[in-house]
């Protein structure tokens, strides 16, 4: 078959769609690996960075893309009439939810539209975006046998079928940005087609970039796996989330009690509980599920107790500072509160679903005046939810002096937490980063 | 100090009450590393069985129990006036839940008495039960500190105190039947104090048999760590149980993802749906966090859910038995049904809490003619919450041919997949065992 062949001799064209955190490296690593990659993306500001080999995702070094595009290997565009130019399109959108937590499928649906109107005989689409079990036999699907190609057909009429003239597959992304041991080369991929002869193709593709690809039997398949790892995450991260508000009340120390548990060599694997979850995957993912079930009349208990439990624990936190305060005679209104950490995990720049978003605002409602310090985000942007005019506040003995209270929400490598503790008034510490560091005393609360 | 000069050369005496699957076992380890070993039951029946070198724990070998009454270094008695001959009281006593769902303490109640009526200065009594935070400190200290020789102190009148006279200590048990890689002496053993020096005694008791102890700060948080550790395997095994009924639904099947979730290399660990949940830990210990919960008034909702959902197992296996039968045209009423397993887990001859149990006992209600088989388990006993009358019946050909329907409950390795397969009517496996074996058509149904 020729796509095939193409892809073994590693002349097929990969076009991909979304030059994220998903499809930048894997842009980088089919360049890296050969082939020819031409990155599409709707968003303009991104092409004249690539095609001046800048990045702009802290983690994604420079050299990389500066490399590929060197190489002649990638390029940008946000010009998708050039999509018949790819022999593969990978879909990397983002799949965020609505206000009211059901599937925004803009992403999904806006983009399937824009490749029918291109995709011709002999293509592949592989849509690698986190989604309910169905999407891509439901959504992508009729639109690419709808295309105007693939009616058309070859000259004598017959129309191009699924399977065999062109081919459809569903592979999610296991993105896990910072991880020192794992990166995009190297995490298994799981991959789905729609047809056996789908599948194939797909699992060619991935397999020439990737150490080790995990076919399964179907779309359907594919896309319940990358689900059920992020819900078994966020339920897990709800349950000792729940455990630390019981624990607490009873004055037991959760992070101890996990740190002892985490002995056992069998059958007990470590979450840790925070100011609640943040992300473009775990608190949003789950509900992909929750609201597919509902088409099939059965609930997804357990997801929804554990949105319930992670959004509510940045209110705990405030709830923690108040009492705090409140013990020193302080009101929460008119005290002066640092936030520290605004990324949703460690030692990244990424604000997505940040839980610190939500402190600030909960701080602020309550009648604080917040402030915060992140060390790789310097000054806060507009999000779908937030628009905050505010800057980091440099961490230096004066600053951290004038706050009533500091609230440890991201735990940063880079922190120097003796510093902080040193010249701190009061620290409310949801990372159990001060107590790791030794430093116990009336001055530190956990929550 | 004198008990950890005798720990140290090994002339202590261990007194260990409740010679079962967690008692037994200590006993020989104790045995093993040179220690005299007192054993206490209740049950009278276990002392001439132990002094004759018999073991009646499947899992347990005679020869172990024969070279320890061999080398007088194990001997059991039923006189719990011979407890002051012991210098370390070891608790292995059950801790089951009452036909409410609430801690029966009945057991360790009865065995703190009648220590308190023995216990002596300079004896450490460690609690290994399972079992609420807070137990320790405020059942067992209270009682011992009454106790008339602790009461009654030196001739001078001072009372004995707990961490000088006496020591205190709960230290969990982390017993895994049939683990073919870990056992009693290589299992890190969690050790909480009600004193340093109580933490230091108890620390030193269980190091010089257990490859790595894992000293906490609290009795607290010792009896914390064991709740977590279940509670944690409670809930995920719910949570793919909910997901299996999901799935079902959307015709995916959950085995298959749970296989392909399980090559993320990082942040995911597979659990496995069943028939319910069985065993003296998993269905019992995390209400006994859900009761104490309530008198700080906080609640434990993912340990309720999973209760809930792990108990509806057994039932979705009828109802999904019922609609195969149903599908060929016969009722569930007046079928002969065949269980396969009744103990909790495979390779076992233990039925505490198993959900076959329950299974015989819906399929019967429902109208079943119900019979079973087990590997090793022959006759059915009489347990706290069902009396069958039954025996297993012999896995043959003209037997399976008999049943309408041979249910899949506990798949022991024993197990003749494709005679079983082979010679069957129709099959409702809730563990894919035929499909894991390579048989799949419509004679097998998920459930």
């Amino acid at each position: 078959m020729e796509l095939l062949d193409k892809i073994k001799n590693r002349t097929a064209k990969i076009g991909i769609i979304g030059l994220g955190y998903v499809g930048l490296p894997l842009a980088l690593e089919f360049a890296k690996k050969g082939f020819e990659v031409i990155g599409f993306d709707v968003d303009e500001k991104k092409i004249p960075l690539i095609q001046k080999g800048k990045s702009y995702i802290k983690h994604i070094k420079e050299e990389r893309i500066k490399e590929a595009v060197d190489a002649k290997k990638f390029s940008a565009t946000s010009d998708f009439s050039r999509l018949p130019e790819a022999d593969a399109i990978i879909i990397c959108v983002p799949t965020p939810l609505d206000e009211h937590r059901e599937p925004d499928m803009t992403y999904i649906v806006n983009t399937a539209d824009v490749i029918s109107k291109y995709l011709r005989k002999g293509q592949l689409v592989s849509l690698e975006s986190t989604t309910y079990p169905g999407t891509t036999d439901e959504i992508l699907l009729p639109l690419f046998e709808d295309a105007p190609n693939i009616q058309k057909g070859t000259k004598d009429g017959k129309k191009f079928k699924v399977g065999e003239d062109f081919y459809l597959a569903f592979s999610p992304e296991r993105e896990d940005p910072n991880n020192a041991n794992y990166s995009t080369a190297t995490i298994p991929k799981v991959v789905g087609g729609y047809t056996p002869e789908c599948l194939k193709t797909a699992n060619a593709l991935y397999s020439s970039i990737i150490v080790k690809t995990v076919p399964v039997s179907s779309t359907r398949a594919a896309e319940a796996t990358k689900l059920l790892e992020n819900i078994y995450r966020s339920v897990n991260i709800a349950l000792v989330n729940e455990l630390k508000m019981v624990f607490d009340r009873m004055n037991i120390d959760v992070w101890e009690v996990i740190e002892a548990a985490s002995t056992k060599p069998f059958g007990y694997h470590p979450f840790y509980p925070g100011p609640g979850l943040g992300g473009h995957c775990i608190p949003i993912d789950p509900f992909y599920l929750t609201w597919k079930a509902r088409e099939f009349e059965v609930h997804t208990r357990f997801i929804e107790l554990a949105g319930e439990i992670n959004t509510h624990m940045p209110y705990y936190v405030v709830q923690r500072a108040a009492e705090a305060l409140n013990e020193r005679k302080k009101s929460l209104n008119g005290s002066k509160v640092l936030i520290l950490g605004i990324a949703y995990k460690k030692d990244i720049d990424d604000v997505r679903e940040s839980p610190s978003l939500r402190l600030i605002e909960l701080f602020k409602q309550k009648g604080a005046d917040v402030s915060y310090n992140d060390l790789f985000i310097k000054k806060l942007w507009k999000t779908r939810k937030y628009n905050y005019d505010m800057e980091s506040v440099e961490l230096n003995e004066q600053n951290l002096k004038k706050y009533d209270l500091v609230v440890l929400s991201t735990d940063h490598t880079g922190y120097d937490y003796d510093f902080i503790y040193k010249h701190s008034n009061l620290i409310v510490d949801t990372r159990n980063a001060f107590r790791k560091n030794g430093l116990i005393n009336g001055k530190v609360v956990k929550a």
